[in-house]
Order: structure tokens, then sequence, then C-alpha cells
């Protein structure tokens, strides 16, 4: 099918190279740079959105920017199915709502990417065996959710279908909490400073999304802030309850602290895929 | 020369690999499983603390162990400089300052290793390019100092001489706050549960360390209860301002915070060795 991407960074350019070998993709991004990275890997890129169009439009811009675009692209006919790729719903959820009757809007969300970001860090294998988040909206029918789970499957990645308020309440969990903890951690770590050299594995993986670039870690951060606050609060919650049986000496207290943390673990590692 | 292990774990087991090519090396371990592991491998093996001799005696045993130890070992003559590797500092030298004046004592604190433990995860690049920390201690003298400073080096490791008191302070930013919120976010992470398999890899790095052994979480918490609670109380100011400035919209707060963190990361990428 036809496929236009609006935005070729990281996620977008991921996008193109995992789909381009069964579709006919047309990338667009408002930067020049982007696009002529993208050209120079073989993508087809267009200069202007109003060019982009396909059964299916994919949104992977920065989030300030998806509901936007999303309007743009709302009022025209040959788009297709819209789906986003931002880490937080509730937005689009939102605007589809209000979106145009005969508008097609799905949300998607890829449970892939890391620090890096940019066309030049995309890789058509990002998707490969992670999840892939589908949020269905009030403009959602049975064959725009069809078309969007072909498209998942095309890049090799696992469909799970969630609504918009249980995606952004485990996002807060599973993102936005561990990029405060991480974000705590290393200021806190300035204390360490003489030793700081001596880290080892277990601290430089517990603040690497301290990397996290500060456009991306703002948008998670006050893209819902109830949502962050709430999430930052739990583990807040976890530290003091911790601390607190820590100076009681309340050793089986921890001890249950700690096991129940391993069986999370335990969880996260009985799916890891091979 | 000679050298002496007791504890023939993950670190007692990895000194023993990385040091017998250049020395006569013989291991002890109270499990008789550990030690017919060790003998397995190729290690020389003794059933017995007291058949254990040598110009270095390093104590690789859990934490609760190496100040029993360390004393059972002072009153002997053919042990020579007694080298500790446990994570806290603050014991051993109290120990030492009150251990018989011609025992030598030094404290060690390589910072490799992981979540997996035993013999079986022992090798012998663990300590390969990785800091190790030397304590000197009322009971180290120049020549010990030299000693264990040889030892780090034929372990292909890079050592750093710090007091008990920074070495304590810096490994509750580095280790036992890390901990500490890798629990609390697995924890917390149970709210997110319908969705926990779409976990990334920033919530698996995060949560990483909330593998560690619970007995050794446990040592590393309990301790030195003191650190550990101060350690964890930087992590929830720092998060409980994070917080704050998020609820009022404080965004230039927020993104100096960021960047903060940022630095701290740069740092250590800055000292990552290739």
């Amino acid at each position: 099918m036809k496929i236009g991407i609006v935005g070729l960074g990281l996620i977008g350019g991921s996008f193109a190279l995992a789909l381009r070998a069964r579709h006919d993709v047309v990338g667009f991004d408002r930067s020049a740079a982007a696009r002529g990275a993208a050209a120079n890997a073989g993508v087809n890129v267009v200069a202007r959105l109003e060019e982009i169009s396909g059964a299916m439009t994919i949104v992977a811009t920065p989030m300030s920017e998806i509901v936007p675009i999303a309007e743009r692209l709302a009022s025209r006919t040959d788009v297709g199915v819209v789906l986003d790729t931002g880490s937080l719903k509730r937005h689009l959820a939102a605007y589809a709502a209000r979106a145009p009757e005969r508008s097609r809007l799905v949300g998607g969300h890829p449970m892939a990417g890391g620090t890096a970001s940019g066309f030049a860090a995309a890789t058509a294998d990002l998707f490969r065996d992670r999840p892939f988040l589908l949020v269905p909206t009030a403009r959602s029918d049975a064959d725009a959710m069809a078309v969007a789970g072909e498209i998942v499957r095309d890049c090799g990645a696992l469909a799970t279908v969630c609504s918009a308020e249980v995606h952004d309440r485990a996002m807060a969990r599973l993102i936005t909490a561990p990029l405060a903890t991480a974000t705590a951690l290393a200021v806190g770590a300035a204390e360490a400073a003489p030793l700081l050299d001596a880290a080892g594995p277990g601290f430089r993986d517990s603040t690497r999304l301290a990397e996290t670039s500060t456009d991306l870690a703002l948008e998670l951060l006050f893209g819902d802030v109830h949502a962050a606050s709430a999430a930052i609060g739990s583990v807040v919650d976890g530290l003091e309850q911790l601390r607190e049986r820590l100076e009681q000496g309340d050793r089986e207290y921890v001890r249950s602290f700690l096991l129940a943390a391993q069986s999370v673990r335990a969880e996260l590692d009985a799916d890891q895929l091979p």
C-alpha cells in the first residue's frame, strides 16, 4: 500500500526503512537536512506536507506537533488512516473526539528507541520483536485498526491494543518515572564526585535515561503533568517506606520489598523475547 | 607470589582465574560445591581456612563475614597482606584500628560484577579495565599498599586510593541509591500491570539492579544504614523538587535539572574505557 510518513527522525526513519521493501513509502520532514539524510538512504521524500498521501499516514513528529499535524491531515481525503507514534495518547484521543467524522485516527506507540535520535540512528529493525501499542480513538473503525495492525506486523513488531487511559498511566510508570529517577540519581551523584569515575555498570544502567534528549524529556514530563507527578510520587512513596523501615532496622519488611521488585523483574525476563 | 583466596564466588573466583597465570593461587570456600566448581575449572583449592597462606590473602566473602575472617587471619603470621573486597569499607577500617599491630589489612573494592553470582559467573576478565578502589587502614603500611596495588594491576584493573569515609559516601550514591530506586521503580510498575510486557529498554535498564541478590542488597542497605538513608533521601529530595517544579509549570527549572543530570552522564561517558 502507499504509506506517507511525516517526520523522518529515529522513529519515522525506521518506519521508512522497515516498510519500503513491501510498501510504496513517501516521507516528509520539515527539516531539509532530515529529508536529505533519508533521500541519501534511498527513501522517497517530498518537500511539503501537502504532497504526502496514502492508504496510511504515520505521524512521527515530536509530540507537541502531533495534534496540529493530525488536524491538517484530517481535512483531507487522500491520507488514509492516520497513525501517530507519540509516547502519550490522551491528547490524540481528545482531538479525535472533535475531529471530522470521516477522518480516521489511530494512536500508536512503538516501544522501541533509545537515547539516540535523528535519521542517522534509524534502522529497519528498530521495531522488530518489540511491543507496539495501538490505542483506538473515537475515529478508529475496524478497518482503520486492521490497517494499523498490518503496518505493525510489517515492521516485525507485536501489536497490543489498550485504551488511552491505561496506556498513559502505564507509560508514566514505565517511562516517566524511570526518566525522573535516572535524572535525580545522576544529579545526586555529583556528591560522589571524587569517585564518579568508579561508577560501575549498575549506576550506568540506572542513569542511562538521563541522556534522553531534553526536548523529549520535557514533552514526557509536561505532556501530562498529573500522570507524571503521580508516577514520581509513587517512586518517592516507595523510597520513603524503604528508608523508614531501614532506619527502624525492619529487615523483614525490606526483604519483602526487595522480593516484590524481583518478582516484577522476573516477569519482565520471562517476557523478554529471544 | 603465593596468594590465598577466601570465598570462591563471582569475585573470589574471578580473582583466582585472573591471577593463576602469574601467581601460585590457592582458594578456599566453606561451601564444598563452590570448592568443587573451582577445582573443576583448574583452581587449586583447600578445604579449611587454616590451610590458606601466602604473601597476600584476598577475602571475597559476603560482607558480614569479612571482619570475622579478618580477625581469624590477623592472629596468623603466614597469610601476608589481607585484602578484602566488600562494598563498604568502614567496618574493616574500624576493625583495623583494634587489630594486632603486626597484622596488615588493606580495604579493596573492585568496581565490577553484576547481578549474577557464584563461581559459575566468574571470569578472568571481570576486573579488566575496571576501577579498583584501595582503602588504606590503620594497618596498611607502604609495603602492604604496594602488594595490593600489584595484585590490582595483575587483574588488569585500575587502582584508585581513597579513604573509607569518601569511599562509603560515594558508594551510597553510586550503588545503594540506584539499588533502592530500581527496587521502588519495579514495585511501582506493578500498577502498569496490563502493559508491563511493553516495558522498553529504558525501564529494563532502570530496574536491572532490582535483580541484585537479596543477601547482597540487605548487606548494602543495612551495612551502613546512615549512609544508605542519606543517599535514598537525596534521591527523594531530587524527585520532590522535580515534581514541585513540574506542577508549577516551571519548565526552565526542570530543563536545568535535566541538563545537570546530562552533564554527569557526559562525565561518565568521557571516562568510559574502550
